[in-house]
């Protein structure tokens, strides 16, 4: 038994130090493997975006430039000391847009000022004989400030607008009131911490004003017309997808099935980004060409109704990739009608993107025009064809069947030429149960009826409710997706009149934008075109 | 002319400097409604929230603690000038929870330790005679160092974990580099800031660790939990109110619709808050019973699987808004299938809510297994009684149809029991063109045919393809939930594993948690269950 045990002991020693050796392996195989991988994210961050490379450089180029006023001796004279002050106002303020900049540089400048004028109002009050009074006096205001000051922070307003501000306003009240106990001259050492903090601030404020400015607006404005383009891309790709590549499908078609995702997936995620970019282009100095604020509190709107736009989208993507799949003749029958609304919405889409672009306004009435057209297209194909007959299933046949005749003039009103009839489609008996079951990955092939437009006019063919399923749902996702597009062409058109966009211009809707290839974030450090 | 101009001026004069005059007012009396608004603002910060509370005392507390430093004597000669360096710390890294102030204090202290090691070789290799020179030296030193560490700070893994310690880092390498060009003796210097910055940052520590300690770990594991439980309400009061309330929905019953709406919209918006709270928490030393690490990671994919599921959620709700609808009966037919399926839809994100709650693992099986029979069952009923007709309209009827009766028995292998038959549905010609088109309005009252289930078993009743579209879709979109469904339980069962969960017991999926009244964020100031 001993043995045995000692054995066993001597496996699981052996084991784990062999185990030991091979983590220790892999970790050295780690080590060697990251210069490489350092060096190629390095290149990647630069490649994606070189604006951040400019960005980088400017912060090196700001912060020499601030050090001088340490290192010049007739700088130092007239600043002292307190230069350090400004470097560290540097790197604390400068960011990567205009208006985050805008932003932490006011909020530091005015938090600064707040508190040292409320520390001196302290100190006034704190000026009493007794040096264990005064202690006392200045522990109560910093305990009273400090809680009342995170508090506030706290709301959420202010956590938006003024974090850091509040941040700042806390840090040198507490500076100059605990400072104020022993130095005697608090004044001009407070005087000396805000001109150095605003001209470390004001050196942050012209380095990324006039030296290849990134504006946060500007960013939104792209971000906005790529997504919208994105999701015209997204929509059009899958139903194309839908009715002409199901036989791909089976294969892992991964490359559209990728474009799909990603350009909503870049939508989705959009919140955090949005509204960040939205409150710092609030900070930029920029207006519009009649000299109105742009309004980008409304691009942000744009941006929550294109997120609940693309929830559909990717119901509508999930269609496509559910295993169980209407059968590819009943698809062919509104294949052209609904092509035509998917592309009737893609077209809404890009025009909106590109009225972002060119910054006119767009036919509200002309495209919800075509949308109803559409609309009312697949409507009619949809009452045309096929019926669900309901019915009990008693000795009932799936074989061609003879209906009565009887007509009932005020129901169809539509169309009569329109309509095609199947003959005998020999569907197999899908489950909905889509990729849960594991037998119904057998029936997933799609089958082909023998389509006999002109001969048999009059014969009826069954078919399963639960086969028609797939593709109601995808017919009902794009209706329901256009109720979802109105939501987001009210947003944009009121972007158009709140930025006073130029007039609707006729020919403007033409304009098919290519967008493919499009990217945002590539080189366009020039100054913006629309800042005056 | 000119005196209608006059007239014209006189107007626009009166009528803007009355406009000036409302808007003055309407500025006074905000202003008179700021207080009250800033009153409720701050008691609904507290009250949703009192940690928040007890979090500003705390601040108020350190920040006091640390004055002390510079407020006594004996402290005071301890330490100097330098004391309020430590209040500085205090102020910029004390933050709500113990993840995110550890995650700061160790940033800030291992950023100045490497930047203050940096700094003297710099200085040591800038050891030369010549002002000039060593000024030059200096002044590459920071252009490089700033550059390379605002490139740096883009990299996005630095950025999610260490952006704060990189920008620390250049703070104090500027800092003790600029100073070192005045100021001799430079090593004690940084010395004092070291230390100051370690006394601040470990007061901070021992603030967040010891009094009322919030976790981020704990918020994200609670937020888990609220949100499976909130997505399985939506589900089940989104399915009842589809099948019983839809007279209702026209008197537009906004609070159901709110709670649906609320319990979703809380899922869709969570991927910044998820993935912050996964990285503080990582930061934060607590581990499960058997003292391993508790993968905060697996709740940030659970967190985006659940964000997935939501999508489907969301179109599923978008079924119950849109403005055309099924027929009741026809809906009837299939009530108790989706309701069942959604109830084990609920039951099962119930289960995993619970499962994280009290840490065990659930039986994958038995729930994969309760949910097929219910997808068999949809599929059953879906299967057993409507059928598709397709056909010409060409002289074709509405009214019931008796069909040829041979019988395909290799195709109808299911119940023959449950069949249904309906007769004569009046049913409306509603477009399908939803909330666009507006003559559709006047067709949204929902159809009561006249059930007759024994008597007219052979009887047929066709049903416009149009008006069985919504509730294909959602009944589409119930199947997929399915599906989707399925990649959150791999991820929780993963999540199960991964923290070594108790194993499972088979009484817990009894357990039904009610959670109408639960909230996030509510009086749990108490030391955590489960940390040891």
């Amino acid at each position: 038994m001993k043995v045995s045990m000692d054995e066993t002991n001597n496996t699981i020693t052996k084991r784990s130090s062999s185990q030991y050796w091979k983590s220790f392996y892999s970790f050295v195989d780690k080590v060697k493997r990251c210069p490489g991988l350092l060096r190629r994210t390095l290149w990647k961050v630069g490649k994606d975006d070189p604006r951040k490379v400019v960005h980088s450089l400017k912060v090196g180029l700001a912060l020499t430039l601030v050090s001088l006023l340490y290192l010049m001796e007739p700088l130092y004279k007239g600043i002292g000391k307190n230069a350090v002050v400004a470097v560290m106002t540097v790197v604390v303020v400068m960011e990567f847009t205009v208006g985050g900049t805008l932003c932490k540089g006011l909020n530091r400048g005015f938090g600064t000022l707040l508190a040292g004028s409320l520390a001196f109002f302290i100190e006034y009050l704190a000026d009493v004989p007794g040096q264990v009074f005064r202690a006392v006096f200045i522990g109560a205001a910093v305990f009273l400030l400090g809680a009342a000051a995170t508090y506030v922070r706290f709301i959420p307003y202010i956590k938006k607008n003024y974090d850091y501000g509040v941040m700042i306003f806390l840090l040198t009240f507490n500076l100059i009131t605990v400072s104020s106990y022993r130095v005697d001259n608090v004044l001009s050492m407070a005087k000396d911490r805000i001109s150095t903090i605003c001209i470390g601030s004001g050196l942050c404020l012209v380095m990324s004003l006039l030296v290849f400015p990134n504006w946060s607006g500007e960013d939104l404005h792209k971000s906005t017309i790529s997504k919208l383009e994105g999701l015209a891309n997204s929509i059009e790709v899958s139903v194309m997808e839908y009715f002409y590549d199901s036989e791909k499908q089976a294969n892992e078609d991964d490359s559209s099935e990728d474009l799909i995702y990603k350009c909503y997936e870049a939508v989705l995620d959009s919140k955090s980004k949005d509204e960040t970019l939205a409150l710092q282009a609030n900070w930029e100095p920029r207006y519009s060409r009649s000299c109105h604020r742009i309004p980008w509190q409304q691009y942000a709107k744009i941006g929550a109704a294109l997120r609940h736009f693309s929830y559909t989208v990717v119901a509508l993507h999930g269609c496509l990739q559910s295993e169980i799949q209407t059968p590819r003749s009943i698809r062919d029958l509104y294949k052209d009608s609904c092509i035509k609304l998917a592309q009737q919405v893609s077209k809404v889409l890009r025009v909106m993107a590109n009225s972002i672009k060119k910054k006119h306004q767009f036919s509200l009435e002309k495209l919800s025009n075509n949308l109803n057209e559409a609309l009312q297209d697949l409507d009619n194909a949809l009452k045309s064809q096929p019926q669900l007959l309901l019915g009990s299933m008693k000795g009932q046949s799936r074989t061609p069947i003879t209906p009565k005749t009887p007509k009932t003039p005020n129901f169809y009103m539509f169309d009569e030429e329109t309509r095609i009839s199947l003959s005998s489609i020999k569907s197999d008996c899908c489950s909905p149960v889509g990729s849960k079951s594991k037998e119904g990955q057998g029936h997933k092939k799609v089958l082909r009826p023998q389509l006999s437009k002109s001969k048999t006019m009059s014969m009826i063919t069954s078919l399963e409710f639960s086969e028609a399923l797939p593709f109601a749902a995808f017919t009902s996702l794009l209706v329901e997706m256009v109720a979802k597009l109105d939501h987001v062409m009210d947003k944009v058109e009121e972007l158009g009149r709140m930025s006073h966009f130029r007039e609707f211009i006729d020919d403007d809707e033409n304009i098919v934008v290519t967008c493919e290839r499009q990217k945002m974030n590539t080189t366009e450090n020039d100054l913006p075109s629309y800042a005056e």
